[in-house]
């Protein structure tokens, strides 16, 4: 786990600031002031509370931070279509957000006639480093009438050879990458967040995913048993990498970045029917250790001479584009149609432009050997905005 | 958490005694004896590994176990045709879930020209009070020649008012229940049982399931926030809810039990548009603290009195029937058809005869408020072995 810039900025409540209120959980009111009227909320700051993570700052959360030990991941169609309502739905959402990081509920009530406005599912619970991530897809643009704030770069992705991506798990208006050292507290944060928009969203796909932190820290395996993540960029010298800087794209996006998700299916079956040769072979790496070919530990320098021409590591390193990974795996019982482990890796990498990410896949290509082994088979692009300062709210430079 | 009656024994191989090797994860070679030629095996003791729970036992552990964060619960079918080869699975499977529970890989290997015997994605981790349980399926008995041993008692579930059951997660022959506190080791451990068995068995159906434990301990919420498993039997003094005692049952049952599994959809949106009152009069309990209508602390005793006729706890206590519930919460994305949440509980009980369970399920019949809440999709009833002690194989009295 890298320690990446995380700046600590002391949490204070914003709702006085913003006038918006904990627009809480209650469901069924009509526009933004019935909500408020109708709860009794509580309206004081979120208290301190263990293991959470600044909401405030530069970034949003969840993209350098530490990797967390779960994420549920929901993707997001919009029914609304106007900029004026997504502008409202990121003021309920912002302070909700706030208090789902700090571990709070995100409203309370005292009244037993109403539904309770947080589902309550976390109650007990600390922040378990509770982070939440939103972003916007490409295909929000047109829907919202703002689709001359849509950065040229910013298209669905292309096909890739070999994808067989399932519309199931494709595309979205908006997402939401919940993280958290517990799964029902990344669960409870997209729970909460869908239920107060309701009639203004519906979701689209959604997927839980888990890494396995060694103790005392260091790189988690992957379904292959491979060390995921080695490569990343170094934290605080490669900010290049992930953020947008003032000038690179749309103004809104400047401080932001590019979120691209890819549900990939490991034949986890096919995988364990190979030999340890072959597997190393198609990575590059050494299983044990995580080291490259020919190497003693995780973080020795590449020789390319020892690395396989078709191998992933030899490939993504044929381009010079960079990226940081940030990935889940997942285990969701069996495939349909063939039994076999629906299982493998939720792919999320975050870079200031989407060719960074387009780049690698085309360089892995035909000729990556870790396609007899893997499918892609969900794909999604998000522009995650830049972090909120206090007084201001999540989207507010695009949809102000 | 409860403390059952966990008797730590100490841990030894049993290898040699059985003199059935570790005969591990490689696949495709054709028989035992052809498994043991091909790999390297390390025929070595487990090592004391941090969080590991004794394998060897008067009952089989994962059930009176306190409950770990996961589980990973598959269903199998078997392929095999005789008693002899479902011994020899049970051979196969007995010390490699001796590894999997002392946190060692199955097996070892240096050959790099074979598949590496452990799949290796819990490399690193220590054992995370990783149990694992085996149960048979009422569908095994004649598949196998065993038809004489099925207990008269030991037929599928009723169908229950308002059960929806999808075939997709419904019966099977075999179980295994993998827990741990991590949802990598739970899914490893049943990934290398199902490997070592290709040819022998199919997945039949699997879900991976989660609790949520407050710091400190205590009673886990559901998805519904309501603390679930309060009314548990009580260690040590109700052994006799979840044991077969000698002569209740078929011999070789006698300190096993069964095991009723139900995948139960939580309708999330329609609970979380019903008020606080309605959502504690449906389960007869303050959501809060978990106490009986009426009451203070979730131990509190219950007041008859204060419970709504139509309520959980109430229908449930109609019956005497007693079970001990060992369940987990389900996040799995959405629903294909309505795009709701395909969450819920993947409820799992032990009783030491299934009428406890059907008496309990019929005791909520149509009355129970919760049905409006739920749905149950998935089902399925096993037996599952007594412990077992060294030198012997898991299912020794039924198979030997």
């Amino acid at each position: 786990m890298t320690e990446w810039h995380e700046k600590k900025i002391s949490r204070r409540s914003m709702l006085k600031m913003t006038g918006i209120g904990a627009a809480g959980a209650i469901i069924g009111a009509s526009g933004f002031g019935g909500v408020m009227k109708a709860m009794g909320s509580d309206l004081t700051a979120p208290k301190a509370v263990k293991n959470s993570i600044a909401f405030y700052g530069k970034h949003q959360a969840g993209i350098t931070t530490p990797s967390q030990t779960n994420v549920y991941f929901a993707s997001l169609d919009v029914v609304v279509t106007t900029k004026k309502e997504m502008r409202e739905l990121m003021q309920l959402w912002t302070p909700m957000i706030e208090k789902l990081m700090a571990g709070e509920e995100v409203a309370t009530s005292t009244n037993v006639h109403i539904p309770p406005n947080d589902t309550g599912e976390a109650e007990g619970l600390d922040a378990k480093n509770c982070t939440i991530t939103i972003g916007v897809g490409p295909s929000l643009f047109d829907k919202v009438g703002l689709t001359a704030e849509k950065p040229r770069e910013f298209t669905d992705l292309p096909h890739f050879p070999k994808d067989q991506l399932d519309p199931a798990y494709t595309g979205g208006d908006l997402c939401i990458q919940a993280c958290a050292d517990d799964p029902q507290v990344a669960f409870h944060a997209v729970r909460n967040l869908v239920r107060v928009a309701t009639g203004k969203v519906e979701v689209k796909w959604a997927q839980a995913g888990f890494n396995a932190f060694p103790p005392g820290g260091g790189t988690p395996r992957n379904l292959f048993a491979f060390k995921d993540g080695t490569e990343n960029p170094v934290p605080d010298k490669e900010d290049h990498v992930v953020w947008v800087q003032p000038g690179e794209s749309k103004a809104w996006l400047t401080g932001g970045t590019y979120l691209a998700v890819r549900r990939i299916q490991m034949h986890l079956e096919t995988w364990d029917r190979t030999s340890l040769q072959e597997q190393e072979n198609t990575f590059g790496r050494h299983r044990d250790t995580g080291a490259p070919m020919g190497m003693k530990d995780e973080f020795d320098n590449t020789d390319e001479a020892e690395l396989p021409a078709t191998s992933h590591v030899h490939l993504a390193r044929q381009t010079k584009a960079r990226m940081l990974r940030r990935s889940f795996s997942y285990a969701s019982g069996t495939m349909t149609q063939t039994g076999a482990h629906d299982a493998g890796l939720l792919f999320i990498s975050f870079q200031k432009h989407p060719q960074q990410f387009i780049d690698v896949q085309n360089s892995f290509g035909r000729l990556d050997k870790l396609n007899e082994y893997i499918t892609h088979r969900g794909s999604a692009l998000f522009a995650c905005f830049p972090g909120v300062q206090k007084g201001s709210y999540l989207g507010e430079t695009l949809f102000k």
